[in-house]
């Protein structure tokens, strides 16, 4: 396979699912695939070997916060992010656009671009299709994502068409500068808008397979609409998309949100829902959340999860989780992070299993009809 | 050798410092040793595991703060702390009674013990010599501590006295407790108090002495006194303790006291200063400190010491240290604390070596010279 390349390796008899690979400078990654997030050239609370050695072979890191601190000057000196943060697996980062709309001041969107003021000091800059190719550059990122205008939920037909055209002539820009600026082994993905119209979705995802990248994003999902509708448009966008070229959800999701996506035929994944409650004592498992910090766990000797193999599992109680949590150890962070991005991870590796065995829509309804069960009473010592 | 036993293995020929083996229930300590604090049943941003790789065999643990919180109810249900926090060596904890005077409320101090009210939640306590012992054998430690009187520095003669009576008469009660509580395997140690007076400082190791102990400690240094005070109560201590038990210097301390106290025949220390200092970006080296706040490591992509070995200096740049440290990022914590506490531990093996082969003299004049050399300015890209 060459680098850049997907393929697709088997689809589910019985629903649009389907496994690959993604070839990348930095290894092969099988999809579906849970890419978890490093915002600051760290995945908060994780060491690299800490992630390799629970199988993770990407990780998301975020444009608008690396090119404000430490700056592509110093990422640049490094020849990119790889050798920076000492991660010899690969990277995605996304194009910055979504945390400019989100977190930046003084947003102001132009045909030219986005200018904004750094949330941090103050400091105005101008993100442009090209800027933020060249930035991604920089970084050395294995995939790149294209500018995109991000629009609230709920979104008028005229603001969501007018962004998704937007986010159309800034994608071709994207890619004009990508020839200049990539390296040829770096992959270059479109970015789908279209707010909450099926048929808008539709024109975007058709615009952007006319310019043509190397895989495509759903955008502009799980920013407060129903469940219901943002499962409608994942319907409405995923087979629209290039069938040969990898399909990600962006900012996705829940557990449940990933088998739903995947059945829809997504491909590839991330969310900061893993690592961030892990730092609020939230703990994943097939039968709804553990939290750690409830008292019903004070002397437990038991894990968090009997079937599960992480190393915290596999070596701490979850009396001492609840004390090193309660007690704002530095520890309790990283073995809970540990707990919960193996379960994605794990989760991602039983998707593969039961999509290589033409069973995932079995798999898909047990696992719903068990996260139902689980979500919603607190998980103690009545369990296992 | 049997369990508890201290067996000197050889005296350098040219001062006081000299090796041993302290052979507990949970491995066999080489001295001097240096043991990394881990008050809440964990060294701060560490697992065990990553102690346990930079060849740490022993560490401390905090009576008083685990006694509050999570409580011996808790670690006792895990038969103590080793299985509690998965750490397969071995474990000194503190009497208790330097946090009872430091850290709690309303402390009043009577020949029974001290009352006192804990600093967490109001809650009230009293802490008597037996107590002490009850709450350290729940905690299985290797090596327990007599409870003693902490006083403050200055002190007056009179108070020191009192002080060094009181930590006596508790002595021979912890001995007494310790013959009922305490397993068999594990070690009770004395504790010499006497201010900064060295006649009461020698009635005070003779007074224990007497009531014959597995090893003994010198309290109450490093309280605020100048160093040549520190340096010379030092001396007026350790050489009238018995030459065949191990002496534990507690609260010790920087570099230069390690090998100051060593030269004095000191056999174990303590100190927070690694993996306080780690945590608010002070990192050593013979060469000084590495403030690695410091702008002028912002693109270095130099290691924090080119000759040490560490996980973090063999995998991370200056820069990218920088970076974690300000973004206050956990991983910073994890990092800089594995290079502070690998620097100890390593300080502590050339000391044993240059001990082996009758060089420790020579080995302290050098070290010290260089320490000095370096500490005061800021250590940046003119090094190396």
């Amino acid at each position: 396979m060459n680098l850049k390349e997907f393929q697709v390796i088997h689809r589910d008899q019985g629903c649009a699912a389907r496994t690959g690979v993604l070839c990348t400078n930095h290894g092969e990654i099988e999809t579906p695939v849970f890419m978890p997030v490093g915002t600051l050239a760290t995945v908060k609370a994780l060491a690299p070997e800490d992630l390799s050695g629970m199988g993770v072979g990407i990780i998301l890191a975020n444009t608008y916060h690396l090119y404000l601190r430490p700056g592509t000057q110093v990422i640049g000196k490094f020849s990119g992010l790889h050798r920076f943060m000492n991660w010899n697996g690969a990277i995605l980062t996304d194009s910055g656009g979504f945390q400019v709309f989100s977190l930046a001041a003084l947003k102001k969107i132009s045909e030219e671009g986005v200018a904004f003021q750094s949330h941090i000091d103050g400091s105005r800059h101008l993100l442009t299709p090209e800027k933020a190719v060249e930035i991604q550059a920089a970084l050395n990122s294995d995939v790149a994502m294209c500018l995109d205008e991000c629009i609230p939920y709920p979104a008028g037909r005229d603001r969501a068409e007018n962004a998704l055209l937007l986010t159309t002539r800034w994608a071709a820009r994207c890619k004009e500068e990508a020839g200049r600026r990539l390296s040829p082994q770096n992959a270059l993905f479109g970015i789908v808008q279209g707010g909450m119209y099926p048929d808008l979705r539709r024109a975007s995802a058709e615009g952007l397979a006319d310019i043509g990248f190397d895989g495509y994003a759903v955008g502009g999902l799980s920013v407060g609409e129903p469940k219901e509708l943002m499962y409608e448009m994942a319907a409405a966008t995923l087979p629209v998309l290039p069938e040969d070229r990898p399909r990600y959800a962006m900012g996705i999701g829940k557990p449940e949100d990933l088998v739903e996506f995947v059945f829809r035929g997504a491909d590839m994944f991330d969310c900061v829902l893993p690592t961030r409650n892990a730092r609020n004592g939230q703990l994943f498992t097939d039968f709804g959340a553990v939290n750690i910090s409830n008292a019903v766990h004070r002397d437990s000797d038991r894990p968090v999860d009997e079937s599960c193999e992480c190393p915290t599992c596999r070596r701490y109680s979850r009396a001492y989780l609840r004390h090193l949590y309660t007690s704002r150890e530095i520890l309790s962070h990283r073995l809970n992070t540990i707990h919960n991005i193996h379960y994605f991870s794990n989760l991602m590796k039983r998707i593969r299993r039961a999509i290589a065995e033409n069973r995932f829509p079995a798999f898909r309804r047990d696992f719903l009809a068990a996260r139902q069960a689980g979500i919603g009473e607190e998980q103690g010592e009545n369990h296992g």
